[in-house]
């Protein structure tokens, strides 16, 4: 994809998106005819220029498809698969945590190299910052600082990267000052510390179901137990559910989100919902630990903003990382911990005194030159592209009954299968066709997903992955029209 | 310091420890006048050459000097102190740990980069691989290898990097199969995962006493208690005691120990006793953790072995890194986790995935370019010499009844002050002089060393070294003298 000038690329954008938007809602079915340009233009305000970009930018996602002229057409292999249901909605109870062998298990059978990876939720190499451009930017700083990770620098991190960190955060609504960041290696040594630092052994948290598998597994190390809150792809968490748990005091020890682009439901909670819920944990004392690492990829116009960006009273530890879109490999995360900054801080010192320098310096760099901006516009396009090709081969080839998120950011997509197909014999089935997909079984600690998996669109569509998605496809379809046993 | 051959390197410095470790020893006086260097050659069985090597090395050393036409004498300012004297004898009782507060207080303290740092035990600067070098070797593995760091490789480490630790250590007696390695973000990581892995809060584990302070912070943070064992310089841990506190099963969860060059006390455990601690835990069936981040840092001829190297039942956990050889930025340590591999690895995923990669392929290029055997070498000739001029400096200055370890490797001196010093007095007027030390109040759970303070001799003995080293002992006679209150 070549740059255009920015304005006309969001622009363009956001009208795909609203198009798209209607495909997915049912308003457009498959063979339909679209508006012509000029009618959209007109209709949309926009220019003509910016309405024949939107169509194209939709016929490149495989959503629509142009015949000579007559116009352009909802494609035929688009098929809307409604949303999957609201999950828990039985009252939820504790859970203590035993997924950590399981999890393991799955994650070892994918690592065979000659697979199709559609398990990890990994952006694909290609799409990140590759190693002759850090080895420049790194050389560079190098050069300019020799004594650059000779010293132990006990501090909560490379002061450059922290101040870079705090002006990439302000672009979206976050007020954090550099000396209040401690960074870390990836975003899940972000989360441990902050469950370390907040939570006891025996305690309870609040999750939002289903739930990103990591966060299982630091709670199970911690010997801390879940309770699992029903949560809507387009709405968040279950607040009423929240506010009634949340109710007696102690009974909940923090709670964990990830509102911008969740894993696995690419959910993004609305700004108001955000809102209530910081003021509501305020209010009970409850801290929140927010997960952000995927709130840079928005397909959409508008970067979200975390839940931090409603907290006045330091209760949300905010935890973020570039692993997702620059390279996982640096191992550079970062969090905002508000009332907690001294714990943790103490905690990160004596966990692994500090983050390697020569990461973080990288890390400076890259964001300092001003690729990052430009970086991330590729990538947003290319997994917008990569979700919306994904999801157009779901409809086609997946058995009747299922249903697909429909996220908004992010690269990962939560298939609900019809319930006879039990998603960890699917998942055995399509690795030993050479496909790993996630099965639900990781997202949940109390067994709530048994036909879900999630697919990952973080890899080029290329048409080794198309087949693997039709694979698994036709091997669920196999498996929910076998006779019930 | 130039490149000598290794075999005469080895020789010279070696007849040379010899000789210090006489007069440490009493064996030589202040004034006293040394053998002829061809009595001294003729007795050694050594050459002419080497004598003479010996005898400039001592004088380097400023232990001892050269009268022309007269021949070598001890330096006057050489005063042999005794060593200080094992302590915890009375009977230990596990003892919460609640030293957090005071060691943070200290380190921030000292963090003023104006302040002489004779308090973190931190090689300096200049010893480090310099950027530029790290540069060179780091761009040349990029080019090698496009796509490094552009994956998430969830194993426990980087291979070619685990190859060459696994080389390296088998040059010291350890056999160990790169994939039973574990890279972790330096030893303070390796530390904490052994300890999460084998302990539970409320457990107990026995520690040297005085320990690295960094153990206490992470007991700290995992609501452990710990039993401090008496523990001798020149003997290692008090096997009797050790034998007498392990006799109840389950009464202590793990040993840790840093049997070669230990911080604080400098101390090396002879073989043999490193041999019966490692039959009598396994007999018991309690892990041992091995701390040997100084073990490379050896002043005599041989790289002492790690206690690993006597484990045949996986009972060890050896605990390494690069921070004191490399660079501490780099972040890269090492674990070799025995039994507990499994456990281990899955806490490394759930705590910060993976190491960063571009670190480690920065230290696999330096172990395999072969310039680390040789750093090695420049690095234990300036400690030495460090070392020895610090503790001339010492006695020449500091009070009568002060005591100082002699210690074979590492660069930290352990000096006992007559009780009358208050050794968080002398810290503070040090410190406003602008000098940092490291209190003995930092080494113990149970407050055991409040007239003792730990002397890094890291950075090159400059002048500024010399008076500031000097300034300490003179505040700290001051202190002796004072009448009591």
């Amino acid at each position: 994809m070549t740059d255009e000038p920015q304005l006309s690329d969001t622009l363009y954008r956001a009208l795909a998106d609203r198009l798209a938007a209607g495909m997915a809602s049912g308003a457009f079915r498959p063979g339909d005819r679209l508006p012509s340009v000029r009618v959209l233009a007109a209709r949309e305000n926009v220019s003509v220029s910016t309405a024949i970009a939107a169509y194209r930018e939709l016929e490149d996602r495989g959503l629509i498809v142009v015949r000579p002229k007559s116009g352009f057409f909802v494609a035929a292999a688009w098929r809307a698969l409604p949303e999957p249901r609201m999950h828990g909605t039985r009252p939820p109870l504790p859970s203590d945590v035993g997924v950590n062998g399981v999890i393991m298990e799955i994650l070892e059978a994918s690592r065979d190299p000659t697979v199709v990876p559609l398990a990890a939720a990994s952006p694909g190499p290609e799409h990140m910052y590759p190693a002759a451009q850090v080895r420049r930017e790194l050389g560079a700083r190098l050069m300019r600082e020799p004594t650059l990770a000779t010293t132990y620098r006990m501090g909560a991190g490379y002061e450059p990267l922290r101040r870079a960190i705090a002006r990439h955060a302000f672009t979206y609504g976050c007020l954090i000052e550099p000396d209040e960041l401690v960074v870390t290696n990836g975003c899940m040594e972000a989360l441990t510390l902050a469950l370390r630092a907040i939570t006891r052994a025996g305690q309870t948290i609040a999750i939002e179901s289903p739930t990103y598998f990591s966060v299982l597994q630091i709670v199970e190390s911690l010997g801390v137990k879940v309770l699992e809150l029903p949560t809507n792809p387009r709405h968040g968490v279950a607040f009423d559910t929240l506010e009634v748990v949340t109710r007696t005091p102690g009974a909940i020890a923090a709670l964990v989100l990830m509102p911008n682009f969740s894993n696995p439901l690419g959910g993004r909670m609305p700004d108001e919902a955000k809102r209530r819920v910081v003021e509501l944990m305020h209010q009970r004392g409850i801290p929140i630990v927010e997960d952000d690492v995927y709130g840079d990829l928005h397909f959409g116009d508008r970067r979200p903003k975390p839940m931090k960006s409603w907290d006045r009273h330091g209760n949300v530890v905010l935890c973020s990382s570039f692993s997702k879109t620059m390279a996982p490999g640096l191992r550079v995360g970062w969090m905002a911990p508000g009332r907690f900054r001294r714990d943790i801080a103490l905690l990160k010192f004596t966990t692994s005194v500090t983050t390697s320098e020569l990461a973080q310096a990288a890390v400076a760099e890259l964001l300092a030159s001003g690729s990052y901006e430009r970086h991330l516009r590729k990538l947003r396009a290319a997994f917008a592209r990569q979700v919306a090709r994904a999801t157009a081969v779901i409809g086609e080839s997946f058995p009747q009954g299922s249903r697909v998120t429909r996220p908004e950011g992010g690269f990962v997509l939560w298939v609900e299968l019809p319930e006879r197909v039990d998603a960890m014999a699917l998942f055995h089935r399509a690795l030993a066709e050479g496909v790993s997909i996630a099965p639900g079984a990781m997202f949940s600690a109390s067994g709530m997903y048994p036909h879900h998996i999630r697919i990952s669109c973080g890899h080029t569509h290329t048409a080794a992955v198309d087949v693997a998605l039709r694979t698994v496809g036709a091997i669920a379809a196999e498996l929910a029209s076998r006779p019930a046993q």
